[in-house]
């Protein structure tokens, strides 16, 4: 019924979620896509150029088609996830959580007590989903996906810790900074067989956990791979990309 | 070598263009199609969600790729064309000129004296172009590409005086309004026959006028259909569309 | 179903709608007073804060409950009730409609052909309703309620003139200008025995004309009076006054 | 008192009042240079890249320095006249009244009946002044200083004919547009000495007809030369010109 | 005299002070409830929709009604507390100060040495109150009133050790979060008994340490009672309530 | 050839910068100051109005003039620094690094491994640059400048061990800062005999230690100095104080 808590619904089902991801800073585009046939509509604030306001605006176009929004927040900027989740966000993808004191972290700004330390405030999600303070306080806590980034050898080496933080609801893999730092900074692949091993045993231990794991796609062909082994959220490609590739569709076209 | 005067260049060397279409509120997104293939970008003030602030954005993110901004305004808002071109604007496409005293007016509007009343004050221009004012004022208009949109039946009944207007250098053909207007109201279809007659007929008299004529092509056919019929400014498709064509080719492979 | 259309589902039904005012520019007031028992919000690009793009921000957070977006566009802009209609507005109110030839010029820019002459592009309304453009085309010139302002006393000498426009779907009384025109400059003041006359007399007018009249009441005492007397569309008060009002009853409770 | 109707009152008292002159996208830039020695800021919304929000946001900014603001408005533009006076503003500067028809459809649009036709609703100067709807009403049209622009020839000839316009307070010289028209298109020169003889035979014209008049000065010789002549408002130089001679003025003392 | 320093000119009277409370992100409403009886006006970055651009836009347009301007920044971001004092805001409530180490730092970030670690550039401020460096250097560690928040059971059970916290002006109570945690997250309750006993104790432990105490009051009717306790600062309901109540005061009117 | 990479490659053939200060909230002046002789453009997002959105905006409008964009971010903001390099920035200025410990997490934030963690997504900084990603990423460590701000004792005490910090490329001096801090916090006044003391031993330092060093300069006479001292980045003055300076010349002139 309420856009924000479709995430946790159709995980609760067991079905996975393929995500719109958007960097450009206009809520319209988040609106649009939201209207194709994605799951969610992810939206970045750590590479992309979107901002809180850009993000405040999005996520209503998103609810319109009954779609819940995911925000990956800036690296450290726990209280930006509790911002945007006060806004009506479903989920939150933290990047670089490289120690359980950075998971628990995490939690401790983005569920409530007992749990965590959440702040209470969410004037906006209240309004997004017409529930009031005590439906939202009881159901918030397992309504909002909370993933933390595994992308670095670090995190890697302890993810069966990171599973393991109470709160968390799992894990999000960046391929391209896990293709840095398993290579000792000589380059960045986000396709490299090292990563798809890592995803591997990614995946693994999450199932092991019983959590769940997001990881983001590059290119199309990388988002089918990971949908085929079964991963619960992929978020793919981009707004940006999506906008190239239908120009150079066009541009191909009249070409020659 | 100014991103402003490279349409008339282009012109002047009889190489017809092919420019993207923007309506997203966004000044990004046009820099983005700019770093395409496209000759031009298109800015769409009159059924676009695009406001005078992201016109102004967006000229220097398009010049940044040496690529000349065409900016369609509203019906009847001469004002705004000079205000788009006092920034740096190459070209505008005015909407239902349906009258030799509209298309009198509009050129009022968009060249200096003794051709039109423009009025002077192109500091975006000069910041834009790096010119001095006397240059500015000798070659702008020349530079500045002045069209008139022909899409009734009553602008298509008098095609010949409104292309023999001193200043204006040529027209530009709506399919979609011009497929109402032939139909007696009865529905819109860009692509009817009675459309495509009323192409022809409008490139054969701009022809034998010694003008320009641009044409909107709603889908990629329709765009490689006008180029091959030898249409000076073929504007396709539109932002949206492309971010929706990039996500559906996404979403077709991931399906099944 | 659709937000847009409501707005002509309930005059069709003789269910008169109270809307909201608007002049603050956020688009976020519009959605909180959207949420409250309101019929409908109506934004106030004349003399209000309001401009374009708040307008296209705030009617899908109007829509996201169910309710119509009315859009009073400033003097004499008919261009910009075309663009507003374009993102989903689901009505215009024009002011200072004073001759059948302004009454006449609203229509062609607000109905399609073969009523008035507005131009084909509605990519917002189409996003927001989820029509195709057939549907939306046959539908558009039923759903938009178009209200020519009567409030000068040469308007009123002439409303069964003006209500007999073609395409029109009646009249909006704006009480304040007209007590203005009905003391010849001599004062304002909206709740002038004239003001009420003339009110009388351009309900009965309109209802003899079959059309609709909607009108204006700056004080809630005002929009009672008018719903009592039947006026079909009574907008009220603004958000500002809202705010006041709220703002001073927690403010005298808490002196002395 | 109030910031609104300094500029009338400096009028009355017949002391000539030195403008900034604003065309930047900022409203914090009116504020800033309303912190210094000028007695009232103009902000350009025909040639500038200021629209209608930045002008709502500028005017308490202004006004916080106890100045008045000016808007001079695009071409035509009169009913954005009434916008920006609703919200505040002292003072119209309108382009291109060439025509005693011009000039009095600006006055309509400026003047509250019986002068003019302006329409009742000024919520933002109502709100900066701390005045009632009466009070405003009695004092607005003579607070409220309307300029035409006189600056074709076809102006100049008529020049008595528009200052004798009900309810214009005075015209306003365009000394670059002006030298375009003189020259016959030949090109511009602001300080030729035909624009010169332009400018006395207007000034000359205006004392004669008891009205006001002011002029733009594209360098501070010139400002000082018009201040000397006595002419009542002049606006001089640019927010952008501020900057560049400020940092030249660094950079010479650094090159070397 | 200047806005910035009533704030702690009013505490040093002990007269404690009334703020309204804002969430909507458009500096606007701020400056709507600052021409309201209100003493100050408190932006609500935590769990409001306002963020940095909103605030420095805000804060002269209460600064015009002679008010001083308080803002709450998001938990942790206290870089974002020097940015608002540097644009002129008057005060700082800081959420979820939980230890003596968060008060400190809360107080390195906004007391200049050798009290704090404030970094120099106030350019806003300086802007605002006409100061020179050296006053506004002399004055700002008095003049800027910073308040702990006081939300959780470990912080209070540390209250006295806060409030001894050098350069701290006092502490702030969130009745709601301090509900979540007393319950040990059964749920929440801004009026609850436990919280009631809370208030009374930190208000107590508050005298003793001779600083000051402010609190948040969810409806009016908490406002009167925190009024009548003596608590310095009480900060009431907020933009959207006070709208939501202006317009069911005229719905309900209207009803029937 | 890329605007980005001008700053290393400045500095790597030892020619000294002097670039331009911006604090206020719009793009367009720093696209204005890049188009005078300046080497490079600062903006300041710790004590100016400019925040992230701004930044986005005004790197491609310096970049158009061939100019690099330095970015000071707020205190600790390094996750904001990894932000804006991805946008397009050439380097970072950090304030307030006390300790190694800053030093290191600055570095962390800003190079990528295996000198520092910065996170992959360089999506602003590809096409401005036009550059795909190995080559930016093999480039960026090298090409993106990285400065700690040294402006307390407790600073200047480290410097040594400030500047060997692996990765960091120099720092950069705030002398307003260091003032008060020299000063015991008695007051402000970076041009105090003490701080340059601690300047010519922070440049020694520097050259010893074979990095670069940074300074701001808050009037020209101090810009002078600092440039024949031989400091690599001189920042000078503001955007303020240049519109400022422009508009007292103008109004000097004007006056008696
Ligand atoms: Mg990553
Ligand atoms: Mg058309
Ligand atoms: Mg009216
Ligand atoms: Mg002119
Ligand atoms: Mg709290
Ligand atoms: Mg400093």
């Amino acid at each position: 019924m309420s856009a924000t808590f479709r995430l946790a619904e159709r995980l609760a089902e067991n079905r996975p979620l393929v995500s719109a991801w958007c960097g450009m800073p206009t809520p319209e585009t988040a609106g649009l896509l939201a209207a194709e046939a994605f799951d969610a509509v992810t939206l970045d604030m750590q590479h992309g150029a979107i901002d809180f306001r850009e993000v405040l605006q999005a996520i209503p176009l998103v609810a319109a088609h009954g779609k819940p929004t995911v925000v990956r927040v800036p690296v450290g900027a726990f209280a930006t996830a509790s911002r945007v989740l006060d806004a009506g966000a479903a989920g939150i993808i933290a990047p670089m959580i490289n120690s359980v004191a950075d998971a628990r972290a995490l939690v401790a700004y983005t569920k409530f007590p007992p749990v965590g330390e959440r702040s209470w405030g969410p004037a906006g999600a209240l309004a997004l989903n017409g529930l009031q303070p005590p439906q939202y306080f009881q159901r918030a806590n397992d309504a909002v996906m909370v993933l933390a980034m595994v992308e670095t050898r670090a995190a890697l080496d302890i993810v069966d810790e990171i599973l393991a933080v109470d709160g968390l609801d799992g894990i999000f893999i960046g391929p391209a900074d896990l293709s840095i730092t398993l290579s000792g900074g000589a380059g960045v692949n986000p396709a490299a067989p090292e990563v798809d091993e890592a995803l591997d045993h990614a995946l693994a231990r999450t199932r092991a956990a019983g959590k769940r794991i997001g990881v983001y796609a590059h290119i199309p062909e990388r988002a089918a791979l990971f949908k085929s082994k079964g991963f619960d959220f992929v978020a793919a490609s981009s707004d940006a990309n999506f906008m190239r590739a239908g120009a150079r569709a066009l541009l191909g076209g009249l070409a020659g």
